[in-house]
């Protein structure tokens, strides 16, 4: 049984990442590039994207990692690289932020 | 290049659904059946799952599908069987959703 972590973050309004594709684009560039070079054990699958405006009310980005189980998703979660992203790149800018991880 | 959908599901405190596990797993056997025998062109994966409590904040359930496009992701959406889950089990038991389709 694999773990899925999936996360949705709605910019906030006056932020730059909600003006400006670039921003997000970079944010998830550097998620990217964390998830290539840190060899995380477990991971099975990752991917990220801007929201393709398909509905009103959407969130504008989403994160998607499937993991061999919990204790690959949380040393992924706390994993230096990953704490760094968020806190230079990601918390400034959210508005509205919806996580869940499941067995599954 | 493939096409996720990624939901989040968040339910009314007062709803049954937010007190009794079975119900959200009635909802997730009605979506795996649905996904099962709808013979679904295009999907490539289909998981769902409630949460494992592993942080405060967290949403309840969420769904993620992976579609070969976005016409694929559509005709998921828009399925007569799909709808009828939402609306006649899952829309009056939401207190907050989040959803994002992206490109990857």
């Amino acid at each position: 049984m694999s773990f899925t972590h999936v996360v949705t973050f709605a910019w906030a309004q006056d932020s730059d990442a909600a003006r400006d594709p670039a921003v997000v684009d970079g944010i998830a560039a550097a998620l990217r590039a964390f998830v290539d070079e840190a060899d995380l054990a477990g991971l099975r699958s990752w991917t990220c994207g801007r929201d393709a405006g398909l509905a009103t009310g959407n969130a504008d980005f989403a994160v998607v990692a499937v993991f061999d189980d919990v204790d690959a998703y949380t040393a992924y979660r706390d994993h230096p690289e990953h704490r760094r992203i968020i806190d230079e790149q990601i918390a400034h800018r959210v508005g509205g932020r919806s996580a869940v991880q499941f067995a599954g």
